[in-house]
């Protein structure tokens, strides 16, 4: 009965968002476990998303990662494999899988694809594995692929507590709203869609071991998180623009401060925070945060979206705008034998 | 006879050339004294300097202030006018004066000229006062009208204490070489003419009421002091190059992390990092160091010059490129009653 179970569910596939953080996660208490060494809260995108089709077969030799239709190279490949190896140990299985992930906004857009893409491969091969889990299971199992993805279980408003336990049974994702809570909309400002030099963990793991602003920023994250869950439960839009603002800066600063300073902006990137500051000097309500790219990311209300498009349309830099408003759960799209 | 040896030195010229920190001053111990939360070492620059002309008249019922051929406005006198309120109390004189100032590198050229000026008008004023003072002296009187202009006194290598007193008694630049010492230029590359929505006295302020880092800045920097002091005794060009980006970067990060952050870079500045530390990856031995404002200062050995300024020339954002190598001490270049 069990292994039949079991063979009812080896395949299956779901969706998670993108999401984008408020208050930044930046740095690690354990590299393994991929432990963060701050909370962070984030809003969940409707309008980015990673579906991802997870299929056991005893005949596979080996894992393999299909990436927006084509082979992934062997390192993403192998990265995907170890955070299967998570999935087997568990579910007592010992079959390889064939995993098909797709984005769907455009790959190279230059917005990190981790925190959807390890959502969706969480929910889908837990429960192609035939596993059970819990939100907050599926949040941790989520985070050992990548730290943001623990948060992309959730729609809407989104917090991940760093938790204290050296296993990380208690460092996963809590939903503070859901999308219909607030009707707040991300414009992404794409405008670079290169590599970055320096990905987000090595960039943590340098911040943490050279810059002398690491320990502050560490220590100061929990009045930041505390302001921003009031700012969200009073829906008071100028704190948490003012704070997400704040906070990104300060993720930036520390890492600036590191030697070598670590630079995520591009010339285009610091034209837009002072183009954004310049708009509220006008009286627009547009905030901005960056994560560890050149990408900015304006937050606005509803109301403002059409006006804010426009304005930027014909700025020198941009390449893409891509607006969305806040998404929802990650879901299983179909689950079968 | 005391009157008469006054007499004869009621009126003096003198030149001080501007300077640039590679260990930067950025907090304020005494807002009044203008005594400097830490110490900075910078490099004096030849081919930027202001000269200065000061004339004690008893027929005069206000100080006037001419600044590169037009009369100053308001503040800018009346800044200037405090600063001879010292000089008058220390030589027990009561007449007004004439200030002619003149800076041979372009105004608006982005470039502060407080320092090179307060240095000048130091020099200029004390000697048209009659007073004989020690270069200590002088340090700490052009101190009074801005921080940096207590560097501009020595010419080469020199080192601002912060000093404790509560008077600012020892709160004075030392020279740690001559400019012979090393043939070290510093290449300007102005980024913008524009005039800067914070200044330096405004940013300091700001960041020390606001920024989490200030503390961890300012407890850092004596480490940052005594490295470079060891880099420029070694002629240590790597050491002296990558410590200077490093405490830049560093005092950057400090402001940008104030709330509101403050951010002196444009794009352009943005840019030229990035195309620096690609020049180093191509073996070029090239540093930067930024004040507070957006232009980009090279700092290379005499041969990288003309291969350095070729490359920039047409770099996107640059109005301008100024070379210069290190420049002598402030002097006196005319005294007469």
């Amino acid at each position: 009965l069990d292994d039949e179970k079991r063979l009812r569910l080896m395949k299956a596939t779901a969706i998670a968002h993108a999401n984008i953080a408020l208050i930044k996660y930046w740095g690690k208490r354990d590299e393994r476990l991929n432990l963060p060494a701050v909370g962070s809260i984030s809003v969940t995108l409707r309008e980015l998303s990673t579906k991802t089709q997870v299929v056991f077969d005893e005949k596979l030799t080996r894992d393999e990662l299909i990436l927006n239709g084509t082979p992934a190279g062997e390192e993403e490949r192998q990265r995907v494999s170890r955070f299967m190896d998570i999935i087997r140990s568990e579910a007592k299985i010992s079959e390889k899988c064939k995993i098909d992930s797709r984005n769907n906004f455009p790959t190279g857009a230059g917005l990190a694809s981790s925190a959807s893409a390890f959502a969706a491969l969480a929910l889908a091969s837990s429960h192609a594995a035939g596993l059970t889990l819990s939100p907050e299971e599926l949040s941790i199992l989520a985070r050992r692929g990548s730290g943001s993805a623990a948060r992309s279980v959730y729609g809407g408003f989104v917090e991940m507590k760093k938790g204290e336990a050296a296993d990380g049974s208690d460092a996963f994702a809590v939903q503070l709203a859901p999308p219909e809570y607030w009707d707040l909309h991300i414009l992404i400002l794409i405008t670079s869609t290169e590599q970055k030099l320096i990905g987000s963990t090595g960039g943590m793991i340098q911040t943490q071991e050279t810059s002398p602003y690491y320990f502050r920023w560490i220590s100061e994250q929990d009045r930041d998180l505390r302001e921003m869950r009031e700012a969200i439960r009073k829906r008071d839009f100028e704190h948490l623009g003012e704070l997400a603002e704040f906070n990104a800066l300060k993720m930036h600063a520390t890492a600036i401060a590191a030697r070598p300073g670590i630079l995520y902006w591009n010339g285009t990137t610091v034209e837009l925070i002072h183009e954004v500051r310049r708009l509220r000097l006008q009286g627009e309500a547009v905030y901005f945060t960056i994560d560890a790219g050149p990408q900015v990311k304006l937050i606005c209300e509803a109301p403002s979206v059409d006006k804010l498009r426009q304005h930027f349309q014909n700025f020198p830099g941009i390449k893409q705008i891509i607006d969305t408003p806040l998404g929802p759960d990650a879901y299983l799209w179909e689950a079968s034998k």
